[in-house]
């Protein structure tokens, strides 16, 4: 469940770089919380195929952040801005590392 | 002139997510200063498809960015973070950002 969340982490800041098809079978499984068959069923695919694009994603969700790590920079920049004392100055930041 | 520096800005940071042919070709052309003919005999091939790489290269960078706003959002941070009045953690969040 934890490595999960960490995968839907780096979803958020990656999918444009994903297939359609990897978007679709990604949020079907972690957003909709669907098991392997029912989304082979929906997609009229074979359960294997719809394990291995989940698998695909997964690598490649990893390899974009060993590349260019911005959620391990925006974990930093979080603990960092917590010390921030100007309550406005820490929103913005938050916000701009959120957007 | 400034148009080369922004290209450069996202070449530093999206360069992994580039081939091994673009990242030569990129550096020989903006780092390294050479002309698209000096290239060319350099690397054995046509001045036209130095010309394609170096575009294709451009491109990528540009779909990159579009996609990710890394940029983008760096540069917002970096103007908020200006205002922060604690030296230390200005540096600490313009080290992360400069990663």
């Amino acid at each position: 469940m934890k490595e999960n969340f960490y995968y839907i982490e780096l979803y958020e800041i990656y999918k444009s770089l994903l297939t359609e098809k990897q978007k679709e079978i990604f949020e079907m499984h972690f957003v909709l919380d669907l098991s392997l068959s029912e989304i082979a069923e929906e997609k009229g695919i074979t359960r294997q195929n719809v394990s291995d694009t989940i698998k695909n994603a997964k690598v490649k969700l990893e390899e974009f952040e060993l590349s260019l790590r911005v959620k391990e920079k925006n974990d930093a920049l979080l603990k960092v801005v917590d010390n921030v004392k100007d309550e406005k100055i820490k929103d913005s930041i938050k916000e701009i590392i959120g957007r």
